[in-house]
């Protein structure tokens, strides 16, 4: 199979350096930055170019994988160079239908994971999530997912939207939650390496335990040391205010009456 | 060594048993509930006492641990049967001075993880954070930290407060999210296990790149997807508020200007 890559961030790095490896042929790698296409390029044996005009054969690959910020989705596909091709994008949150237009088929090629280039990841454990125009390029795509991962589904753009709001929170929220309690940490003098057997465990009761798990201050409405608490973190207004609101939320969910933090 | 073990939950059950198994000589456990300290004493092969009053040899044993809750702690201590003991509370936020009248020296065995009677830990990974009145009970409860873990370490008993508080975050805020967040999957159709390969990178990036790696519609200001995520959460008013709370932290840390979601 022959795919040309719009994009060069981190879903495109991955993807493209995936397929490569099981034996796709990467036409092309096109991106704004042609440094940062050429890098990609070089990778994967592709070509290189900075504007999708230069690149001579559309129509001619078996799939065109849009991996750029939502935003710029629109711009790519309104090119009118897509009308022969079969195109997904790489968006937990875009909806395919955006596409409709200007291509030959359209779709969602989706991995549920955070990338960053240098990071490696095992592909074959990331899901991704399929949507399809048509059940050719449906079959087309679940090949190339198949071939980089064990974990293929299918999702319309609906139903993805709310996975990826599920995304939000598992890395989002809670990444911006654990760099700040890893601060806290390093400032204590507490190496962040001690705080992983904790949070390996917290997820595994949170996501193997059907029940209900939950302990903490909040949870048995001990307002002394929730207090103690805010106090320390007098000097950190971001964590205090999470330590709020959450605290707020478990403890309205386990007792009848309000507390004043 | 001989010690005798004061509670029968799910840090008196896992302490117990690793401390049993690695040969130290467990003398009793003592639980209100009768049938709790006979369930664990036959796990430990240890007598059983649901009064502290009933057991004949207090003194004669190298170490008391004492795993109940923080709010128990003092009327175990007061009880006055301690008097000639070497004494360890399992509280990340109860201070250790509290025992000080009561024993012959104190301290705390803190192992920094969260337990439940019937799940596995590997013993050997928890790190122990460790306290004591006395230098000779310090090696001591080093050398019972040591058969069970290859992290152990002395931390006094403020900062062992911040690392609890640290531990409010990483175990009781996270595993709010990760509860309410599988809920909204399954409501979906989307299995869990789908969720923990994201879950574990955004961990690593967290923890062990010392650059910010926020990304996300907050970071980069894109209302427009917020907005359509609090639709969505309509119906799920905890989520809804987290969202909002962490939405605007981050983007106030990325942006000058405020947002109204």
């Amino acid at each position: 199979m022959r795919i040309v890559v719009i994009g060069s961030g981190n879903v495109a790095t991955h993807l493209a350096q995936g397929l490569f490896h099981k034996g796709v042929t990467i036409d092309a790698i096109i991106s704004r930055k042609m440094e940062n296409a050429e890098a990609l390029g070089s990778l994967v044996e592709a070509d290189a170019f900075d504007n999708m005009k230069k690149y001579a054969n559309w129509g001619k690959e078996d799939l065109v994988l849009i991996a750029v910020k939502d935003n710029a989705i629109d711009e790519v596909m309104s090119s009118g160079l897509l009308k022969h091709s079969d195109v997904v994008h790489t968006s937990g949150s875009y909806d395919s239908k955006g596409m409709r237009n200007y291509c030959h088929a359209y779709g969602a090629f989706y991995p549920f994971q955070t990338f960053r280039k240098t990071a490696a990841v095992d592909l074959s454990l990331v899901p991704f999530f399929l949507e399809m125009s048509s059940e050719k390029g449906l079959r087309k795509i679940e090949e190339l997912a198949c071939l980089l991962s064990n974990s293929v589904h299918n999702l319309n753009s609906s139903e993805r939207k709310k996975l990826h709001l599920s995304g939000v929170f598992l890395n989002n929220f809670i990444y911006f939650i654990l760099d700040k309690t890893k601060n806290l940490c390093v400032e204590h003098g507490i190496s962040q390496d001690l705080l992983k057997p904790l949070l390996q465990q917290t997820i595994k009761f949170a996501l193997d335990y059907p029940e209900n798990l939950q302990t903490g201050p909040a949870k048995r409405g001990d307002v002394e040391t929730m207090k103690g608490h805010i106090e320390v973190l007098s000097s950190n207004p971001n964590l205090a205010e999470i330590y709020k609101t959450l605290s707020y939320l478990i403890y309205n969910e386990n007792h009848d009456d309000k507390i004043e933090l």
